[in-house]
């Protein structure tokens, strides 16, 4: 008896451009004018679920530039489990993020659904984010592997570490060397959790290959009590920065209410991120001179 | 502490189309000539994983008819873990297919990976293959939404119950109502096969949709040996068909050879999974009047 | 960077005793008076989950025999995830399930969950069940491969392939070689379904081992309404039997009541094994004689 | 349908004992002379998966008491997948255990397997330690609930959080309240490491219980490279401590090696472990006055 393994040949599953041996240095990813990705200090990203209004925008991208992120998330093209759910505003969202960003010194990081939105996208984004439902969307990866902006690779919800580093590797072999890998919770069987953050997988990441990781404590607990601690353990786990939900009424929010953090709530969980990145050796990133 | 689970409230989460409460009968989907999905006939797909060559084609298509099957499958477009790795022949494949099934009396099931090449495949295939990991790419199946042509919707591999019926409501809502489920594996912890297949799932979600599902029991183990048991199995479970991969000769196979059964070994299936489908009361599909 | 198997060598890694390289011939384990397992007959094993009553266990024997089981099953002793539901009647729950089996030619089997309750429970029972937790229990395997009694060793809940059978490996290294394995869901992360029914573990297991393997859709499915289509889907797959919760009040069981089946759905459910079975050869096992 | 949770009822499903309603200050588990669980301070245990020699003890106990550890681990009981790997050395790996720790200032925490021996271990050890496949061995939870020491409960391999929560119930029911809960990773799909260490389930069981809560970084992930990093994350994340395997010479060890940190890379783990634990505002273990 024989067993399933994909007959593509060992040659076929070697990480050629990904891998430590193809770049012994750690890749610096820039993003905006201000944000970086894998150097000394840490990257935050913060900011709703989805973009809702330009108000709510406006009112995070201030509380986060001043609790200390440096990148503005949001969702503009959102995807939903079901079809009746609220599905981003698209290029109007795109619009909002780009002008909250641009007012408070923040880089916009913004996921892509439609390889023929990418055009679009990278009008108004620093950073594309493929998300977790479309790590293995070969198209998509195509597309963005063409395009002139850094790529946020989320893990696939029960991507094997393999198949999530090959799909960086699509990114790649398309001529954009620009992408920062996000683990953000795999499938798990606890009914408390959204999913298991697996933060093992950033060093064992780091260990085979030289691009960024960060983490998302958000999508993989889904519970906002659970946010801070896991965002300080990511960073004591050697992550390059992280990516946070923020949202200034998460009663009220469109998606992912239950795990977005109030803005008082992020600030606190950046004080203590401060001192535990001091204590790995990782500065948060530079303030924003700011703005408005 | 709240949990986390999405807040887009409960009249999001359900299904309004596929499921049972919509509509009570079961639903059967035609597909080309004379193969139908959810009647009292079983739908029998089979063929390679990847298109190959035309002689391959021809020579499994007249293996496959002979020994019973009703639809002819084969990737044209691949999705593949690896960038390096075999990615199908393209319109090409599509060609080969088309003139082998028709030779032989079959209808064609292919994949289609990129909204953009919809209508290309549409041209050549009796139904639309959604492949595990784009079960939620939400623009392709808006794409296949509204498509002529009927849809088999492949669970992702680590997807819900809910996740899957909610990518057919996607399906549905775009006008599309041919939609038939099909259950390939879902990721498990143990090295021999490839994934856990997930028979229960069968009678289960025919308690919960009104839409035929079939079983891959090829992907569901990724072991050669393990095919024809679960094929059997899955016809008792009450499945409404399956999808088998056959290759003339698997150690050559450009992928999956690992899990394709041989023309001989799917003839000697078939004459198993005649008698199990006669003990649940259902007829194989009525061979084809054949052909060239 | 090294990954993490164990470090006991490869010689300590082989399967000595249960495997197919030590003994060709598939084992035929013979229970009781009249049952075995792993013959060309199927046996069925069938009762409630907890020994409540003398009458609930008389009435449930009598209905089982007459459907066609030739085992009765019934817990005396119960693993209860809460130490505040019914832990079972113990030593009296031995004594009404020997009475009814003997009334209705019926074997026993129960499960013994302490290797100090060995003896006591192999002077009512045929065969010793080990439950999922306690499948790498080491000092109970011990106990039971020094028992002059077959013995039941279901999966653990996430037990790989070879930790279930090194599990048989050490019970069978004892001295008793009488071990009939049993596969009954593992954990997955679906709400609908208590476990995932993993039923290519039959044919794969029946590949690596010699001996019998049977297939629990009770525990496996946690459903009612899927409790017979997977039975008759293990047949399929070639399983040596099925052992299946039955209550002649499945509301008011004190335990595992969403999944038994009434009287009457098992002998409903048995029809349509009887026919299944048929189609792949196996008969079902005699009719007792019978009784009272 | 009805799906498939156990019928004991709502009642029978409450922590009584174990919740933070039935406590609301968190419990401090205190073990020999010094070492505490659950106060300000950190516990640290350190030492061999297996005692493997009265010199590898000595050696190890030193090195780990230095380096800052309170607690020296190791197990004289060994759980093994295989019955041909090394078992454990029984009473004289107990008194090789107490020995060496008595030597160096530290409290001894060894695996009990089997309810008879419970008396015997409770001679030599300061904490008996309930294994991953134990956690619902229920008459050795009844029979350690009973003892006159703490326990340190690991969490079974899949187990959900419930589960683990109630087997700690079951222990306190017995009259012992001296429970310390482990993290040590569940069940994964990814060949890389050996399990997944769910972190975020320290901040969560916390939430819910008022028990202690410690991690297992070695068997959580199973390789030497991920130990350091994720004994820093779990303090960041909250952990009362960790536990970590620590072996003279890994490449010889008769179990677990690859995951074994040397006493070297111990004591530079711990130096990290220091900083990150003044961050979160734990200190470490004080240092034993020591001795020899």
């Amino acid at each position: 008896m024989k067993y399933g393994v994909e007959s593509a040949g060992p040659e076929a599953h070697r990480y050629r451009l990904v891998s430590r041996a193809a770049r012994s240095a750690r890749s610096i990813v820039r993003v905006g004018q201000r944000a970086a990705f894998g150097g000394a200090a840490l990257a935050v990203c913060a900011g709703p679920c989805s973009v809702e209004s330009r108000e709510q925008l406006e009112t995070t991208a201030a509380a986060v530039a001043k609790a200390g992120a440096n990148v503005l998330r949001g969702g503009a093209f959102k995807p939903r489990t079901s079809p009746y759910a609220f599905a981003g505003l698209g290029e109007e969202g795109l619009r909002y993020l780009r002008d909250a960003a641009d007012r408070y010194g923040l880089a916009v990081v913004t996921e892509v659904l439609d390889p023929r939105d990418v055009d679009l996208v990278v009008r108004y984004a620093d950073m594309l984010q493929i998300g977790t439902r479309n790590m293995q969307n070969f198209p998509l990866l195509r597309e963005v592997g063409g395009a002139p902006k850094p790529v946020l690779l989320k893990r696939g919800i029960a991507a094997t570490i393999e198949e999530w580093l090959m799909a960086a590797e699509h990114i790649v072999t398309g001529g954009n060397a620009q992408v920062v890998l996000c683990e953000r919770g795999i499938r798990g069987f606890d009914p408390h959790t959204r999913n298991v953050l697996d933060l093992a997988a950033v060093p064992l990441v780091q260990n085979l290959t030289h691009l960024p990781v960060i983490v998302d404590p958000s999508h993989g607990t889904g519970v906002r009590a659970l946010v801070a601690p896991m965002t300080l353990a990511a960073v004591a786990a050697g992550a390059d920065g992280v990516i946070v939900e923020v949202h200034p009424h998460p009663a009220s929010a469109y998606s992912d209410g239950a795990q977005s953090l109030t803005p008082a709530e992020f600030a606190e969980a950046m004080e203590g991120l401060a001192l535990v990145a001091a204590a790995v050796g990782r500065p948060l990133p530079e303030r924003a001179a700011a703005a408005a």
